[in-house]
């Protein structure tokens, strides 16, 4: 048994999905304490009328706040190479064809991806972890589709199932072979769909537990609609969970897609409009906005006061990735939410915590903070998580832990 | 004696003032080292030409990245209070009367900073400065301007000038008492500044040595251009060299003033005009942009290529304060530099470093890359200057040395 004694304020987040226009607030308790049953949460109330077991733990929270741990639901945490020199061209205002006949763009990544080996990938990835695990987020989402081959998507898979027994952070793999068209299909993308949506392929991922997810990216420069179609329902066929990255750059229909095939969320939604909108709300499809990558960009931020004022469920995610968002950190894309898109810090809480739980299907048992939950909690240095938002570029947790166990 | 070896690039920057112009470049050497004597750099070069002396102690930089150390030359870092409501006011859309009606705004600081003793003021600034010098600061320029009476203003200098014997940043002050009107003296700006402007006033600070610099917020909202004149011109006699928040939310002429009274530097700038660059130019006067402020604001960023193009040099600092910019990364304001004002990294490097020096008039001491120069260094663990702009949110600093010592 472990107790947390001394929070000064705790964050009663609900469990989700938490529609748009119920995000504002939040039940909070002052000088409240918590007991920790295992890997779950067994109680917590005013410390008051905490009743402490014998031979129980303590964690003194020195009067600060506890809140969820937090979950980065859309991620390309697994990666290698550096792409910098995109980044300063960009800065320059070199355009995205000039950047690419440079030699720059995905295809970068691509390549490094698949001169690595699993080994390599792996340990490449484990010191992002450690810093995101810092950050107070104890579950992450990590896609492949940076492969662009069978064998490489598949080792991009093992790659985040092998770090999941290596370090903290509870990881879920998305299937992302549908990610861009590869040089080699050029003009030829249903060609490419015919390799990576193989049965024999799906078959293993499925048999293999692989992946739980499956994604593409919905838009003109990679999958259409037609496209981004056959990609999610021959993938739910072998049990992944549609997602999609919809509506990012062109308006081409694929928020209106996610309703139709009943993903679990669509992420992005820049260009997002009320069929878009409507759709989702009928499918019960969570928005995953990913403020940190316009704000890479220079570009756009999505509409979130018009999505969150049409009550969808909202969640906040880093969209990290070494392209157009190389934020690892989520705290501070909680403040680009609130700086940019105007969303508040409570808004932006239940973003990262329960909704994001939602878009990974786990609302049962992470993000929030109730009996039997799974006791992933962050201990801020800081009295409330206004403050925390309010402070970016500093690091506001103090101690994190997952499954009831102090790992950060 | 002390060697740096192994530094994968070297990066050399010049001593400034350095135009806008010629800000997008910068030496690098590949396979560098350094050698370090007392406080000042004594050699640097290729590696293979490094004659390392008996007795000299060695730090391995292992193949990454040297910049001088980052100066953050406008900060209000000594403050007391938090405003996080008021943070959250604005976001909910709240506008800067409504906010100062329920109790927020610059007030709430004033309240806080009367209320403190200089020894809190003191203790509350530490973590503060520790944290900046995690980050590769080692020169902060800290201004008063929340006290807004004599005792107060003198308090916050004097906590500013204690703080320089407790850290290793060096600290340098600024008299900003002009920095808005007390509520004591709503509607009375020319009685306020017969008491902060009286001779035995002046004749303390500069006989005390409390400031170097003078400053005031010339703007609709605070001191008229006349006012300001007044403000400059009569510190200017006591010593004290002119600096002024200008044209950040109203284009009234604060950088032709700037130009006319000689200021070293003319700080914020968003609503610069022709008129004021060719002001500013004239007078040699340095550009100190703000990126953070616009950003936390939500607003529109200063004319950053404009200003460059005119070949002005250009600074860039945090402006962290409780208020309008609770950024206290350097690093992080350069990210916001690259993407919302597409300065590049070697642009913002030169902005932090040796045009910031000498908008704190100490371009002949620190800031650059040269032998005789102060030892004031940040040793990365990233290869090159652009990965650490690339990578916001994540603190790519390894080791901090000020004047030849390891301090972070």
């Amino acid at each position: 048994m472990l107790a947390i004694r001394n929070i000064g304020q705790l964050v009663v987040v609900p469990a989700g999905p938490i529609g748009g226009k119920s995000m504002g607030s939040v039940d909070r308790i002052e000088r409240a304490a918590m007991l920790i049953d295992g890997e779950t949460i067994s109680w917590f109330g005013l410390e008051s009328k905490l009743e402490t077991p014998a031979d129980c733990e303590t964690i003194d929270a020195v009067g600060n706040c506890v809140i969820p741990g937090l979950i980065d639901c859309h991620t390309h945490t697994v990666f290698a190479g550096s792409r910098e020199r995109e980044f300063v061209q960009r800065i320059e205002g070199r355009s995205y064809e000039e950047i690419a006949r440079s030699g720059g763009g995905i295809r970068v990544t691509v390549e490094a991806i698949r001169a690595a080996s699993c080994d390599e990938l792996v340990e490449l990835a484990l010191p992002r972890l450690r810093r995101m695990l810092k950050n107070g987020v104890t579950t992450v989402e990590v896609k492949s589709g940076y492969g662009l081959t069978v064998a490489d998507e598949l080792k991009m898979l093992e790659a985040i199932n092998r770090l999941k027994a290596l370090q903290p952070i509870e990881l879920v793999a998305t299937y992302l072979a549908a990610h861009t068209v590869p040089r080699e299909f050029d003009g030829r993308p249903d060609d490419y769909l015919d390799v990576v949506l193989d049965e024999k392929v799906l078959a293993q991922v499925r048999d293999e537990e692989l992946a739980e997810f499956c994604d593409v990216f919905c838009e003109t420069t990679a999958f259409d609609v037609e496209q981004s179609r056959r990609v999610l329902l021959t993938c739910k066929k072998f049990g992944l969970t549609p997602k999609l990255h919809a509506d990012q750059i062109t308006q081409i229909g694929a928020t209106v897609l996610a309703g139709e095939v009943g993903a679990i969320s669509a992420d992005h939604l820049e260009t997002i409009n009320d069929a878009g909108i409507a759709a989702m709300r009928e499918a019960e499809c969570i928005a995953v906005l990913l403020p940190g990558c316009s704000y890479y960009l220079g570009i756009a931020q999505a509409p979130a006061r018009k999505i969150l004022d049409a009550d969808l469920p909202v969640a906040i995610a880093t969209d990290y990735n070494p392209g157009s968002s190389m934020v690892e950190s989520l705290p501070l894309v909680m403040n680009i939410a609130a700086t940019q898109m105007k969303m508040t810090p409570c808004e932006s809480l239940i973003g990262v915590t329960t909704n994001a739980a939602s878009a990974l299907n786990r609302q049962g048992c992470i993000g929030a903070i109730k009996v039997g939950m799974q006791a992933d909690l962050a201990i801020l240095d800081v009295p409330n998580v206004e403050r925390m938002v309010y402070e970016p570029g500093r690091n506001c947790v103090r101690t994190v832990l997952k499954k009831g166990r102090v790992v950060g």
